[in-house]
Order: structure tokens, then sequence, then C-alpha cells
């Protein structure tokens, strides 16, 4: 005779199988699958971190995206071999839609790191987040472009099911700017000015050329010392146009509450000589440019006689409902005026912190920029996993 | 006819469960329970803060000692209001077996927030970590005294059902020093030194002290105007002998891999000359401090000759295998040179930072502090909710 009991077939059946679900439920939060767009300087810096890294959460490389053509997976999910993935059998790059699919049909947390500075991919960003993925990447264009990629990757995030994302290598590398200003944002601290310099070539550029003692190197010069030595892009005009800053002023502005509707709505002073704006190649750029060092050293020579130095700086003002990319002058016992080859500032005034907080060190280079990238995937995971 | 069917009721009864349990789970996951001991001058700061949270997870307060004596909580978790906590009625305080099992009874993710610098407690933090409660303070005690308490609470947060434990508030307030830190380590980054100034009591005195520019103001003048603004603990010898810096350079030292067994096992300069150690009155010892300040002012000038200035600093230095409190000696363009007021500074020198990473600014008060131990509970709540 058949009895309802706790110990009727159903009922075992039920215990049986919350058992297996927590044993699973128990597996799955020991690892996260991840997949990795780019693998150029920053993103080999990325793997070689995440090759040697010692975490209680298993990452599962299950996707590689070794170049803008190739990429390593299998369709049942085996990790890659980061030791091995430059010679790996590589397949064609998965669409966006495909990879979100293979993601999410691997029912496993899994996070995006996407090395490249490819906007194409950042507009892309709310798909995967909306679909639980998560982000870390350093890359700035899908957060310094309109303010519609930001509130539609926000939004999505910020819905029960949507990814999270991190990105504080878009700003001063690996330096921990990012975090620590959504910390005091969250906390209830209230923002007063931003300020720094955000650009390790236009940080050298202006060490070298504007010093606490009087000389009469020339901002040709020294832009030629910063190019011949790599520091600058290959055209040196995509620095001095100042854009690189702007963007970054973008996030930091949004994050603490300033809709920024672009890197381009509002002043951005260009050390571009208008004149040389639309000369075509970069080699004429840099014989021409001698003829305008007179106007900068004016300007240099006039903040020396108040024992000022120059520096590029972004700026973000509430008081002043102002946010602003331009040549500044600090005295010489402000941080900003003892900077040291390409280091990166930031200086934080707000209601908790009247003398502000500063964080200053290397802002660009693939290993700093790559242990921000992996340290936000770590937070992450330990998040989602 | 009883059949075995997906429709029977043993089915029916699991699928129901399954929800119930998938509900409760996803209700759970937008709160945690937070026990908070301790409502002074950080405490206060901090239930100011917690009030006007606005965060995604709620935060129930389901324990407030507002005393060493009374505590407000009720056997139903009803959550204590941060409005009137001052005039709720209180009961006495529960020993700590009964508030790890009160808060492990509510069946609810719970975090121990530590607001006070009691050693007693610091002592049951592993107990409450192996319980499964997560601790957010910004109490030294746990993290510097014996190598083996350390231990103790770290291997209990290994656990697989072990609490986390943040404690950035242990090292320069909220300054972002204690989670960069660890992040460095973490995606394998090599510390070489670590070098600070953590004392806003001996940063102010130095500040004024030793100036880029010759001066004779006086040591002991200087030690009087700090204890008369209240800069000072109400016995300045409790700040000039040092252990605060030791305790804060022990935490940083063993988070990047060197066991210091405790504050006391490595050499900290005391700023107390010998023979005012044992006086008995801090009356008596301001009195006397004046005789000994031509011992001080040689080391100042003789560095004010090198244009150094004197700062009173902690260093890890991993060459050399060596950990030290003592007076040091930096150039008028070294950053510890132009700090300004109570600020502290810290240096980190890694592989990834030969120019170090640098972080500056308050070090110490109440606002910064609970800010600080705020940002660290909510980032324990997005893990655990």
């Amino acid at each position: 005779m058949y009895q309802s009991s706790i110990y009727s077939p159903g009922f075992a059946a039920f215990l049986s199988h919350r058992q297996n679900h927590l044993h699973t439920f128990h597996h799955m939060s020991k690892s996260v699958n991840v997949a990795i767009i780019g693998a150029g300087v920053v993103g080999s810096a990325f793997l070689n971190q995440l090759k040697n890294l010692k975490s209680a959460i298993k990452f599962n490389v299950v996707y590689l995206a070794r170049s803008s053509k190739e990429a390593i997976f299998s369709n049942d999910y085996q990790p890659v071999d980061l030791a091995n993935y430059k010679t790996a059998n590589a397949k064609p790059l998965l669409s966006v839609d495909d990879l979100v699919k293979f993601l999410k049909e691997s029912k496993k947390p899994s996070i995006l790191i996407d090395n490249t500075s490819n906007s194409s991919i950042a507009e892309a960003y709310p798909r995967f987040v909306e679909a639980g993925i998560s982000i870390a990447t350093p890359n700035k264009k899908a957060f310094s472009s309109e303010l519609s990629l930001w509130n539609a990757i926000f939004k999505a995030s910020e819905a029960p099911s949507g990814g999270l994302v991190y990105h504080e290598s878009t700003v001063g590398a690996g330096l921990p700017i990012i975090g620590p200003l959504r910390d005091l944002v969250a906390t209830g601290d209230k923002v007063e000015t931003i300020e720094g310099i955000f650009s390790g070539t236009l940080s050298y550029i202006f060490n070298e050329f504007s010093t606490t003692e009087a000389s009469d190197v020339k901002f040709s010069d020294v832009v030629k010392v910063a190019k011949d030595l790599g520091y600058t892009e290959p055209d040196p005009r995509d620095d001095l146009n100042g854009l690189d800053v702007a963007r970054k002023v973008t996030i930091l502005a949004r994050i603490s509450g300033f809709n920024v509707e672009s890197p381009t709505s509002f002043p951005v002073e260009s050390l571009i000589p208008k004149q040389l704006e639309s000369v075509e190649s970069s080699d004429e750029f840099m014989q021409t440019l001698p003829e305008f060092d007179g106007v900068i050293q004016k300007v240099k020579d006039a903040a020396l006689a108040e024992n000022k130095v120059l520096r590029f700086v972004g700026k973000v003002d509430f008081k002043n409902n102002k946010v602003s990319v331009e040549i500044g002058k600090y005295g010489f016992d402000h941080p900003f005026a003892s900077l040291k080859g390409s280091d990166n500032v930031v200086a934080f005034k707000t209601e908790r912190y009247p003398n502000p907080l500063i964080i200053q060190g290397a802002g660009a280079g693939a290993e700093v920029t790559a242990h921000g990238v992996l340290a936000d995937a770590l937070k992450i995971a330990e998040r989602i996993a």
C-alpha cells in the first residue's frame, strides 16, 4: 500500500535532486568561464599574468581571440592552454551574437575580458551585460563615447540578471583611481573637484619642458625626443590634440555624477597649432612645429615668473559646473610640480577630503594596465563564482 | 492506481520546494544582516553614513552595541532604527558566543562591523569568521598583534564556509591602501619597498618642525601645539613612542608577504627621550621635553645642510629583509617633503612600479575612517548577499 510519507519515493527523489543541485552549485562556485579578446601588448601581458595567477577561483579561458580574425575555442568549453595559445589551432572569430550565445550556453558565470581599444566591441557591451556576462576591460571607448552608450551599459548592469562591469584600467592604467572614486561616491561623499595629469606622454613632455628652474629647452625638441623614445603615438598629434585626456576626464566626471555628453562636448585645449592641424604627414608636422615654439615658451616664462610650472591637466569642477582639458599652472610645492617621468596623478577634492586625496604613479604600460584588468577580473569572479 | 510520472505528487512537491527555495534565495540576495559594535566618534559617523546609504543591497542592522554595556536588538531580527538608536530600549550586550549564535541563527549572510579599537573583540574575530560571519573594521588590533591571530583570522576566512575580512581603514583611514596593495600581490606583482607616513599626528609634527627653510621652531613647542589642537592622544607619548606606526607597518608588511611576528619585533625609533619614558604624568613629560630639544634640532640642521627634511616613516624593505619605524631624511623634491597638514602618504615600489605608486591624503578622522569601513561593508555585501 502506498503511503504518503517523508520516505516516499517522491521525497527521496527531491532530496537526491536537491543534493545534486547543491553539489553542482558548490562546484560551480569555484570557477568562472572567461572569454578574452585581444592578444596585443596589453593582451599578452594579461595572458602571462593570468597564466601565473594563484587564485582560489579557477579561471577557465574558454575563448581567446588572438587576432582580429582568429580565435581559439572548442564547442565543449575545453580550457585554452595559455602556454601554447600562439600556435594552437584557431577558428574564425565568433560574431558578437555567437559569442554571447556561446558563453550563455555554458551555464557558468562568465567574464568577457576586452583587451582591445576597439570601438565596435565597446558598442556591443550592452548585449553582453544584458545576457548576464560580466566585463573587465581597459577599453576607454565604451565609457568615454556618447553618454547613451554609458547609460546602456550601466542600466543593463543594474538589472538583477545583468553582468558586472569593471574598468579600472581605463584611467591611469592599474593605478587605483576608478575603484576608490566609486567607493567615495557610493558611501555618500560629494566630489568638489577632480584634477589630474592623465596622459603619460603629455606628463613626460611637460615634466621635461617646464621645470622649477629656468631653461631654454624647446617644446618641439621635447616632442621629438618623446617621439623617438616611442612615448608618443606614431603621429604625435594624436597625443597633442588632448582627446585621450578628454576621454579619461569624461569617465571620471560621469562616475562622480556629471552627465558629460561626449569627450568633445567640453573645452579641450589642443597643443597642435591651428595652422598645423591640416598638414598631411606627421613628418611635415614635426618639421614645422619648431616655428611655433615661441608661443608656448612665453606661457612657460610667464608661469616661471610666478614660481609656477606648466602641466597639461584634465579638470572636473562641480562648483563651477565645468569640465575641461587645459594647460594649468602649479606652484613649485604642488604635487603636480614634482611629478617625474611619465607618471600620472589625480587629486580628488571632496567634502571628506578638503585637502585632496592624491594618487600618483605609472599611468601607462602593458604590465600595469594588465594588472588592473586582472584585479578587476578577480573582483568580478569573487562576486559571481 | 498510482503511477510514477512527472505529474506525481512527489515531483510536484519537489518543484514547489525548489521554487520556494529559489524565491527565498532571490529574496536573500538583496539583503544582509549587520551587527555593529561601537558608537563612538567613528561609530557615529559610520551610522550616519549607513543611514543615508543608497544601495541595491539592503543592510538590516539587527544588532547595535551602542556602548560597552548596552546593545539594541530583538530576537526576531527587527532592524534597528538608526534615526533613534540613542534613545531606543537597550539590553545588556551579548557575549561573543551569543552574538555569533544570534547571527548564525538568522540564516542570512551577516557582517560584523567592529568600530572599536578593542583588543578582546579583535581576538574573537576567528570565531566570527569560522562561523561564516564576515567582518569590516578599522580596528588595527586584530591585524597588528601576534602573527598567530592574523593567521587564525585569514585561515578561517580562506575555508570554503569562512566569512570575508576587509580592513581598509586600519591603515591611512579611508585612503585606498590595503585594497590596492592586496590587488598588486594577488595579481603577481613583487613588492620591493613600502615607505610611508602613517601617523596623522606625527605627520603634522614633522611637517611643522622640519621645513625646506631654516627655522628655529622647537620640537617641544610643536608637540605642545599639536596637543592643544587635540591632534595627539591625551598623553602625547602614546603617539611619540611610534607604536601606532609600527602597527600599521606590521599590517602592510604582512599583506606583502613579510611574516612580522608582532609590532615590537622590529626596530622602532621612539621620539620619547629615554630619560622621560618613566616620568609619571603627561604634564611632567611636557614640562621636561624642552630640555631635549637640542638633540633633534641637530638632526634637523644636519638634514637641512643636505637640502633634506625629516619625516617619521615606516618602512618595509624586502631586498634588505628589514622592517622599521624611524626618522627619515627626504630631499626637497620628494613627495614626502611637500606633505601638508596631517596627511598620510605611502609609496609602493614594486616590480611593476619601479617609480613608486603613491597614495596621499587625510589618514585620520571620523568621516574618512567611517567611509573606508562602509565601502568595505558594501564590497562584502556584494559578495555574500
